[in-house]
């Protein structure tokens, strides 16, 4: 079929995710609100999340207008495309603009969930569809702005004179341009990610180490002034941070398909028809995922009462449902795209699907409480909380040991059915490239539903809260907390699938980091400058931009024993280290802000007894300044050091750092998440009082907080921002590629 | 001057630094022992130390016989070459004589340490000459036994029939043929390091949690059972498993070095003579050092009475003499030897030596209690161990950035003063790698010396244990402390250095991989056996044997678009992540079982209150079983890995993750050490009794103990065990290099 028609579905389904998305939103909107008191608190909580929103973006939108500025300048030097300013703020647009949907839904949806759980006959199952459908809110928009951007930019570079080339090379460019508005949205996901991160943990760290610990208080007990931060940071972080993370994913995995696909016909000396089948194959395939989305999301109800094991199976029915209609259904695309190899590109497909879920597994195997790991964890705080952070490290390093072997073998398998074998040759390594990258397609295809459940997590959570300071009784509150402990299962495996589609993505986006070089060696190819990087033995620029990838690498001298590429190594897997610390000690320091505002309020007798009210504002106030503050360093070395290092070493040099910072941050990203969950069901399974552990408030239990306090920050900040570090990396350097082929000091 | 004359200074030296271990051991014999008990309780911890030391030789002998008979099957199907498998054994024994020598020097020396500390006018001044003395017998016999076992095997091979080659060829073969005996040093240093250190921290956190923690013992408490496995342990991994890793480098820089050196002449078509002054560099540097140091060892001599600050000025009077005298003379060396760009190859030296420098200036800014990120670590103790533990884990990963940086600097200072320039060709790259080689040359060239500070420490911790064992009194304990204090410091600098070197060891071991590739390839070219890596595109063995790196590299498709090389960088970052894990849980386990057994000890009142003597042989026998049986998994590993990912993944595949290994390992292996080593100082911090914390037993110090805990394994056992998996995998794929050349399964 013409793909040129295909490429409807397209907007179609974009528009499908986004009416939906407000369906779920509206109907949400009706539900009955509850008690006066559930009003105020839900308000407080909404105030706080908008708050430090707008605080947010006022800061974001600066940087996005300095480096918009910045990349205006570098189009005006021949240094970059001069769509890409303008398409770089539209990245960031829609993701700030997703997130800020799925935080309001969020925001509005669980103290009417906590409303809809007081129903004593259905409250469970009315509370976690509610829920549930309010998560797919933040899935369906994310899904649906990405496609609409994605759609959009297609259509006016194709329709509009703003492309010159001709045929497949029209392609290429389209591709390669349009890769670049992806650094939009991962800047934004940067900021959402790190930001979020610091704000959830700082409040959630410093509400518990006054609160829990030394005046025994329950969870979102409302003396505790930190409360409502708490709750409005399972907003910030797991809401708007996840989301803008997984809307960098999405976009990135199909634009750098893209972009490969367009490349690898271009060596092969193809046609624009065939260009446009691999173009618009991860397209169509993000389409028909949004679209299947949509019908799992329907098929997750349950019948009346059913108890939670019904409800979780339900969910995954839907789950595996969409999963398996969308490997079906890209078969059908490929095929009807005409594609030659469609059967070996199906495969990487599938193989990108396995791969998530295998992760998936993985993820839920280190950290539920049902397995071997976590039990040695709990064991191990009989001895006190040292062996307890001992033993939880060393679960988290030994667990990145599959994942690793999942990535390596999906990768060679998705590389192998696309490519059809391993032979060293620049047409093998398009095609194989390519296969990477739809593989990544493939396992971020389930993502308007994947990303429910995420967003379905901090929803009931911030539920559980509402009903706990409503004072609605503990029949409610173990409705909440039914729900909420169905979230943390499924934000676990959310967590893994959130790594594992970052890892892929990044392959795509430093495989395509070599179109972008030579596209940009092609502009520069007439230019009158001198450009230390081709000058002599490698050649003029408008030879480069014909290389394949094996010959491009060669003459750029990528290989292991260049200095520059080993060295590269080293700075990338140094910078994840790096980036962690920063993010670790800047939750450190805004924790310990919290904790002497909380102390400082609860030396008030009145407060401490309930008798005058905390005043949440100012913990919001600190939550937010913190993480605002905070955020800027290891934000700007994240954008700083990939730019540094092309200045210093060149591509051979950017080419390092891009692998060392993917391998090590990749592997560090898996330990922190997984060592953080660990520890977290660790102090559930001791609390949940297994004979041997004795429950609550013992010097045991007492030893599992302290792992659970060490894990927030692990598995909620420092593991989740390396996703957004190593994505956002190959995006600088894909943005400034044209900086790096014209300049190096060494 | 004639190389072959000036080589007579190795073998020289070898003797005159084994010459000066001998009269140091023997003068320290003749010192008196002191009281009976003060002997017993020495005798107890000698005893356990050559139990541990005797079990574990056995086992390591059992897999030196199983792969010496690996080694000679392969060597049968010309996988390898003949005498490999008998020079690997004798690069295992001298490690493991010079472990044992060090090891047999520290535990005679402690008690007699103590002794001399007795004395209250000199007690002092007299301690600590003779427990650095008897440290310098572990520095002199390890550089002794190096130059020993290098100038022995270059005699043997250079002046019998058993290699064939010509000129400058004979010297390449003579050359990677001693580089693979470096193989047996670094499987011993592997059981040494990580048996060594699962085994004190295992009888240190067994010590601890219980003795400290429960019972408010002291250290040393003669009624805590695991107390002399804690002195045990001490020697066992800070005597016998630093000394192995280091001889390890040391060894391996210098054959790395030198077969780099022949293989840049070869490359270049140079003569013979050319060639032996390359290869002659490294070896006559090691030695002039050698002697310098014994030099140096005797300058560190002090007044009568002299405070203890000006005994640390005088130890570092003896290591910056010698580092000054080693930088000069080696100038003087290489200008002697005749060859061109000897100020160049003065410059990698010298920067070599400053590296080493500076990575120890920044361990000591982030270990040590007089810089502000110990000081942050102890105010987060304020606030409970979860902070703690963030504060130390965040400063730890900082901390990575400018060794890193340091590291990356000081190689390309090292291959441009070697090279001349960065220009990429194969004559450059011979060149400026062998310029790294010799930088790590320059770095381990006061290794005597360093080393002799390294072995101070735990002979002057186990002498304080010794003085509060025999119930010295107070003021004899006091001056074994003031002496196990100036050991803290030199530690941390020593642990420093050890990885610093370590990195810049392996990166020469990942170079001269190459070179023995191309050995590989010639021995293999005319052998009539499917060689599926040489196939079709690539060449003939003896077609391989010729190319020089760049053409080797890319025509082995070593380019980081490949996607065996990328997913090798994955495999390597996470396996040091899973040797770490590895040995996190096995310090963690083997340290329950010592809790266990010294609860049921003290479960006893009688011994509790000191009427009964605890059974010391118990806990020194499960530190020894623990060690035993944990060290073996993750040995394997380090092993294996790099032979299977050969075999699936090819030469490509191999060097990814050498690389990645490399990278991820140096990282993480600052990282945990210098967390380790804050946590340790934090806790110090807190007990010096500073106002604002309030002393010891207090919550804030026992938030500190438990940073102290999580750090010792990081410190002590995770963190070390990185350096040997960075040089050891370099070293397995050296030793399999025909392996790799001749079959690969993708």
């Amino acid at each position: 079929m013409n793909p040129e028609i295909l490429f409807w579905i397209v907007p179609t389904a974009s528009v499908v995710a986004l009416l939906f998305a407000a369906v779920f939103f509206f109907n949400m909107k009706k539900a009955p609100e509850g008690t006066d008191r559930m009003r105020e608190i839900a308000g407080y909580v909404r105030e706080g999340a908008m708050a430090y929103l707008k605080q947010q973006y006022k800061i974001v939108a600066l940087f996005f207008v300095i480096i918009a500025v910045i990349f205006g300048v570098m189009a005006y030097f021949g240094l970059q495309n001069n769509i890409v300013p303008v398409a770089f703020l539209t990245g960031g647009i829609f993701s700030g603009l997703a997130g800020f949907i799925g935080m309001k839904t969020a925001t509005y949806a669980s103290g009417r969930v906590a409303e809809a759980c007081r129903d004593e006959q259905d409250g469970l199952n009315r509370g976690l569809k509610l829920a549930f459908r309010s998560g797919a809110v933040l899935g369906l928009t994310v899904v649906g702005f990405g496609l609409l951007d994605i759609s959009a930019w297609y259509l006016i570079l194709d329709n509009t004179g703003l492309v010159q080339g001709e045929g497949i090379n029209k392609l290429v460019e389209i591709t390669t341009i349009m890769l670049t508005f992806g650094m939009g949205a991962s800047l934004q996901a940067l900021f959402a990610r790190v930001g979020g991160g610091i704000y959830t943990k700082a409040a959630d760290v410093g509400a518990d180490l006054v609160g829990k610990t030394e005046f025994h208080f329950n969870e979102d007990d409302p003396r505790n002034p930190a409360t409502i931060a708490d709750n409005v940071g399972d907003n910030v972080g797991d809401v708007a941070g996840m989301g803008a993370d997984l809307y960098e994913s999405y976009a990135g995995s199909i634009l750098a398909s893209a972009a490969l696909g367009a490349a690898a016909v271009a060596a092969a000396r193809g046609t624009y028809e065939q260009g446009l089948q691999m173009v618009m194959a991860p397209m169509i395939i993000g389409a028909v995922g949004a679209i299947l989305s949509v019908l799992g999301i329907f098929i997750v109800r349950t019948k009346q009462g059913a108890t939670q094991s019904q409800l979780m199976a339900a969910l995954n029915r839907g789950i595996n449902f969409s999963g398996i209609l969308i490997a079906l259904a890209s078969a059908g695309v490929l095929y009807l795209l005409g594609i030659e190899n469609w059967l070996g590109l199906w495969g990487s497909i599938v193989i990108g699907l396995l791969v998530g879920i295998l992760i998936g597994k993985v993820t839920e195997y280190y950290t539920s409480f049902e397995f071997k790991p976590v039990k040695f964890i709990a064991e191990n705080a009989t001895t006190g909380p040292a062996t307890v952070i001992i033993s939880g490290i060393g679960v988290g390093m030994i667990s990145t040991c599959w994942p690793v072997i999942f990535i390596v073998a999906g990768t060679i398998g998705a590389y192998l059915c696309a490519a059809g074998d391993l032979a060293f040759s620049s047409q093998n390594l398009s095609m194989g490239l390519y296969g990477i990258g739809i593989a990544a397609v493939g396992m971020l295809s389930t993502l308007g539903l994947t990303l429910a459940t995420d967003a379905y997590g901090p929803i009931s959570d911030n539920a559980g809260g509402n009903a706990e300071m409503s004072g609605l009784g503990e029949s409610v509150r173990s409705r909440t907390d039914a729900l909420d402990a169905l979230g943390n299962t499924t934000a676990a495996t959310g967590k893994g699938f959130a790594i594992g589609s970052a890892a892929l993505t990044a392959l795509a986006l430093l495989a395509s980091y070599i179109e972008e070089l030579k596209i940009a060696a092609g502009r520069l190819g007439d230019a009158d400058i001198t450009l230390s990087a081709f000058s002599g033995a490698i050649g003029k620029g408008y030879e480069v931009a014909s290389w394949g990838i094996a010959e491009f690498m060669s003459k750029f001298e990528v290989t292991l024993m260049n200095p520059k590429v080993l060295l590269g190594i080293f700075i990338g897997a140094m910078l994840s280290f790096l980036f962690c610390g920063l993010t670790m000690n800047a939750v450190g320091r805004a924790a310990k802000s919290m904790v002497e505002e909380v102390r400082s309020q609860l030396s008030d007798q009145d407060v401490l007894e309930g008798r005058k009210k905390a005043d949440y504002a100012r913990c919001v106030g600190i939550s937010t300044q913190g993480a605002q503050r905070e955020m800027i360093i290891p934000s700007l070395i994240a954008v700083v050091v990939p730019i540094l290092t092309g200045l210093v070493m060149g591509v051979a040099g950017v080419f390092g750092l891009l692998a060392g910072g993917l391998a090590g941050g990749f592997v560090l990203a898996v330990f922190m998440a997984n060592s953080g969950g660990a520890w977290d069901n660790a102090k559930k399974f001791i609390e949940t009082g297994h004979a041997e552990f004795c429950g609550k408030h013992t010097p045991i239990h007492d030893a599992s907080v302290v792992g659970d306090t060490v894990g927030d920050p692990f598995k909620d900040t420092s593991g989740p921002s390396l996703n957004i570090l190593i994505k956002l990396m190959s995006m600088v350097s894909i943005v400034t590629a044209g900086l790096n082929i014209a300049f190096s000091l060494l």
